[in-house]
């Protein structure tokens, strides 16, 4: 199950730069507008990835090496992106998400985790022991669950657009969710 | 049912420096390994993008114009990428798309499209009349598509290193699958 933490870093430090090339100065048509009533904007998911560099990754790992399967991970509330968001435009979103990940990858990498260190486990408050390890893997697999939905939400403004051919896109039929808890 | 051309073009004018920022450097295990046999992996889908470039869209746009529905748009074989795959690395594959589509835009540019332009029709060996807005509204949701498959491949190589997390995240569960035709 152990994964080379190198590979994971090598896309969690490509993640921002990525984001900013695809959205950076985008028409709102295809960043601010969801899939319909209650779901997220484009512009949402970013905050929403900039509140688990604060909030989820990081501080989890610390609890993890700190208290192991002691403490549960403190909770991670879904709608927590607001305080982030507030009345940021994209632009600045995406300006601090790649300020956060910078330092977050920057703490990281000071851990010099060993393989030892990876195999240590927490306690997720919804599925038990989890390793470090995994952990981690799931930060980067966390960053491709929210391109995947943001590439679905996209190609859900064109829905209409594209006429016969929807039923040939493939991100057209997908009814994937992101939820990482 | 018609779209605003410039909100296509400027998402196709992002599309390749969002995969060079995602995906030049990385290690090999994301860029050129699929999901099982038979499979494509992003290197391929990439090249993939390219073929279209040389072969899909503007050669279809070209054939409306000049020929309305009178002539149907020549086949674009799925196991055509592999002439632009060849042997080349991904980072030459990156710059070969990035080439083919500037060249593509700045000829669509140069098209002028009025209106009546997009409202015109060709048709489709497949699927019948196909107007030449929705064939460019289809490019660029051809090129969310392909994004969003490149995210699925590659978190499908942590769906071990995730461990329990793996039935949280939306891409791993997706088995939406690219086809644009």
């Amino acid at each position: 199950m152990e994964h080379k933490l190198e590979d994971t870093i090598a896309l969690l430090a490509r993640t921002p730069a990525a984001l900013d090339a695809l959205l950076r100065g985008l028409p709102e048509m295809w960043t601010e507008v969801g899939e319909g009533v209650g779901t997220w904007s484009v512009s949402t998911v970013v905050a929403h990835l900039i509140h688990a560099e604060h909030d989820d990754w990081m501080p989890r790992a610390t609890v993890i090496l700190q208290s192991g399967e002691t403490l549960p991970f403190p909770p991670f509330p879904r709608d927590g992106y607001v305080r982030f968001k507030q009345v940021k435009t994209l632009g600045q979103l995406l300006d601090d998400f790649a300020f956060i990940r910078t330092k977050n990858l920057s703490d990281l990498r000071a851990l010099n985790l060993t393989s030892e260190d990876l195999n240590r486990r927490g306690r997720h408050p919804a599925f038990g022991p989890v390793t470090l390890s995994q952990l981690l893997a799931t930060w980067a697999a966390h960053d491709l669950t929210h391109l995947h939905q943001i590439s679905r939400i996209m190609a859900h403004q064109y829905r209409e657009a594209v006429g016969p051919w929807s039923r040939f896109l493939g991100v057209m039929q997908c009814a994937g969710h992101s939820s990482a808890a």
